[in-house]
């Protein structure tokens, strides 16, 4: 009965489901990942955005090596109970691994992609304690 | 090589990707589907937004039940290439099929799901046209 909100969610074939990062206060987009059932309960009880890695398949606590970790403020479900939005404060206000604020750094334009915003630290600088 | 932008993007086994809605101009998540290919040339030859529908297994043109269209603004990805970000003015000022603006009208609070945005149009009217 405690977790009935827990099963309202709607998993896919991989027990996975989309989780989207917004800055909350500016609505910036940072990131999109993926949650899986403990990474969903993870962010909840830790107030910081956890993920579940499909490439390392374990629960990535976003900032872990960076020290770029995102305070949870908000968590919100979608009409099809299938995807989740998650507002957050970035810390450092990296979100992408290149360095950038956003993952969503690359604009389609006159059918090519182009990266429109800028590295605000070197990757090789963020990962560099735990390298 | 003209479709070049294309071939960068990766789908997943089912040939789709996530795209995220947002609007434009208040930084609003509005909803995320799924597109193919199709839908997403279509999305941008078309200047809206065009999502494959999982469910009907086909093309979906955003509103053409409803009206309730999404005039493409701006088409980003993201650096995995494996999600894709949209800025649109949704034209109603109604992104979800139950009449509400956004379709994460549901918050977490507490172990329970709340929703807290107001229903603006009833589903009924919506859709009574095609009816």
């Amino acid at each position: 009965m405690t977790e009935n909100w827990l099963t309202q969610v709607k998993w896919n074939a991989d027990g996975l489901v989309p989780a989207i990062a917004q800055q909350y206060d500016s609505g910036k987009i940072l990131m999109m990942a993926w949650m899986n059932r403990e990474a969903l309960i993870a962010t909840i009880d830790e107030e910081r955005t956890v993920y579940y890695s499909r490439s390392r398949k374990k629960l990535w606590r976003k900032g872990e090596e960076s020290g770029h970790i995102q305070t949870l403020k908000e968590l919100r479900i979608d009409c099809d109970r299938d995807a989740v939005l998650m507002k957050v404060d970035q810390h450092g206000g990296i979100a992408c691994h290149t360095g950038r604020h956003s993952c969503f750094y690359t604009r389609y334009q006159d059918g090519e992609w182009h990266e429109d915003e800028a590295v605000l630290k070197d990757a090789s600088e963020i990962y560099r304690a735990k390298s």
